[in-house]
């Protein structure tokens, strides 16, 4: 048994957990940059919860909700300049992965005179800001992990920079906050948090702690499969994903994300598909294509998942998801060789080559 | 479902640790104090991989080796004096309980002119110095958690204090160092990890990812059950064992302990039976009393134990523990008396009064 284990981000998870928690934020300063995509923050509630925090506090916030979908390096650029032309204490992203990932480049280029592509690098010479995330989506899991993936516009894919000092120091999660999404998005963002537990434990970098929390969060998308079906999103269903997500956060802090990931960047970069849609499509073809290597783990997913077979399984997810995108031979040769590039494709548990990703994207 | 979780120390779990990843320890300073025992910190390898892992990246260290089992605020009060003398920046405890426990005390201390009893209120002016763990025993979990248990000779008992600032930054976890225990340390440290996992799941304070994690624990204590009734100590069980009791301060850190530890305090304090093994002699009792509240709970430790009654497993621990102190009968009233004022009492799942616990300790 060898592993490391680290997951320093502070979480309150429950109703009400910002404004019975908000003294928390008193100790990251006296100025906040609030980084947002702007929609979800508003509608959900969160953005008012932590305006009426900070003003409780006394504490002085600016808001940057320029946040795309899938954001660039050169977004966490305008962020980090607004942190800078306010003197930002900390940073504080509230919405889906793309605000709080955005949240975290900007958090170290409000202290850092750096290109943004300089990102990759993770070396940064000044600590970032600290980083409060509030989800508002029960699926990135980034606001219990240090990673910040960002599109990569130059090798056409998304690409993921993070060390220790970019986990959040403080995660708000508050299933409230999830209820205004609509059913696709619960379904997308759903299947990406699955996406984390299942790739963590099916990672050559798992380890005897993250597959404990792996297992349980398989087993709680499990307990929510037939409720996705039925598109009844109902009862505790909000906060069981949302307890998912973070354990499938807390899972690839440890352990990475795997092929499925890298293969899915290509149908969110060249295919506009949502990123957990893009992992869920996949998903049956990467589960038959690592069997050899993992059966005892897959039939434990299987089995904790409450399905008999993989088909059985991806049947569901394809009734969850919705229609697959068309795919030309030449485009998954192209997919295939961008793929290969991913350093998470070396941590899958089945050593890949470009011929295995063409298979899986063909026979998806 | 509503909880908060906080676990901030990077664990290096595996033989070798401390020397593949002494890198970590330059992050801290150029002056370190290390706190230990005496014995099994020289004993068990860790005080010379320390040292060399200091030595090799230049940064001056002194020994403070006055530890004592069941550590007073005087002895700490020293420590702290002694980290004053070398303007010490981290402090390094290594060994047992003990030592872990007390270097939380020294780096308290060594920043702050406070009298060590004003430890219990758990508010210093100045942060704590980075406290490193390294453990020799594989039971207090203290390497883990933010707990600092020490002797209080006004209360006859042992009482903790510990924040978020009193988590080892870091933690370097080799099952090596454990092998050097002699079985009743081994045996006795085994139950206290054990009970770190059991009294966090049977607590009212228990949450989903603690949930977790002691169902995990107690699980891998049940796989270890059969070599520690036969005395036969072997292949991975010490890694098993340390991994548990890791495993057990995730736990605590979340829900902290119930009226087991302060229970058990009693006989370590007046009968001078070790930590473990008073907690394990009246674990029975405290499952049956328990029991009509934690019907579900207690069938499912007893399944992960892979036994079928609580007797059994009384069973099991009697000949694991050995002989049991002799208890007069007004000893149990004062031993109730004292028990009732600790904090953890409360958190027990079946409220409880003096008179429970005079009845669990006659009944033991």
């Amino acid at each position: 048994m060898q592993f490391k284990y680290l997951m320093p981000t502070k979480v309150f998870f429950g109703r009400g957990s910002v404004r019975e928690n908000s003294s928390e934020l008193a100790s990251f300063g006296k100025k906040a940059l609030i980084v947002t995509g702007g929609s979800s923050a508003k509608l959900s509630g969160a953005l008012s919860d932590i305006a009426a925090a900070l003003e409780g506090l006394g504490i002085e916030y600016s808001v940057f909700d320029k946040v795309e979908n899938n954001p660039s390096p050169e977004t966490v650029k305008a962020g980090g300049e607004a942190a800078k032309d306010i003197k930002a204490d900390f940073i504080i992203g509230i919405g889906g992965g793309s605000p709080l990932d955005a949240a975290k480049g900007v958090a170290v280029l409000a202290v850092n005179d750096m290109d943004p592509m300089e990102l990759y690098t993770n070396s940064f010479r000044n600590k970032p800001l600290p980083i409060v995330a509030v989800p508002t989506t029960a699926g990135t899991g980034s606001e219990v992990t240090p990673y910040s993936i960002l599109t990569r516009n130059d090798l056409k894919t998304k690409m993921s920079f993070g060390n220790a000092d970019t986990f959040p120091k403080v995660a708000f999660l508050d299933p409230a906050y999830t209820e205004t999404m609509p059913f696709n998005v619960t379904a997308n963002t759903a299947v990406d948090a699955f996406s984390h537990c299942l790739e963590g434990y099916l990672s050559k970098r798992s380890t005897p702690p993250s597959d404990v929390l792996a297992k349980e969060g398989i087993s709680i998308f499990g307990s929510c499969l037939d409720a996705l079906v039925r598109r009844e999103i109902e009862g505790d269903t909000r906060e069981k994903l949302l307890y998912m997500s973070m354990l499938g956060g807390f899972v690839i802090s440890q352990t990475g994300t795997t092929v499925l990931h890298g293969m899915g960047y290509n149908l969110t970069y060249f295919k506009d598909v949502p990123h957990g849609k893009a992992n869920g499509l996949l998903m049956a073809e990467y589960l038959k294509f690592n069997y050899p290597y993992a059966k005892e783990k897959t039939d434990n997913v299987l089995r904790l998942l409450g399905v008999e077979t993989i088909d059985e399984f991806g049947g569901k997810l394809a009734s969850i998801l919705g229609e697959k995108p068309h795919i030309t031979d030449e485009e998954t040769e192209i997919f295939a060789s961008i793929t290969m590039k991913q350093r998470s494709t070396a941590s899958n548990i089945r050593p890949v080559e470009a011929s295995d990703i063409i298979k899986m994207m063909r026979n998806m």
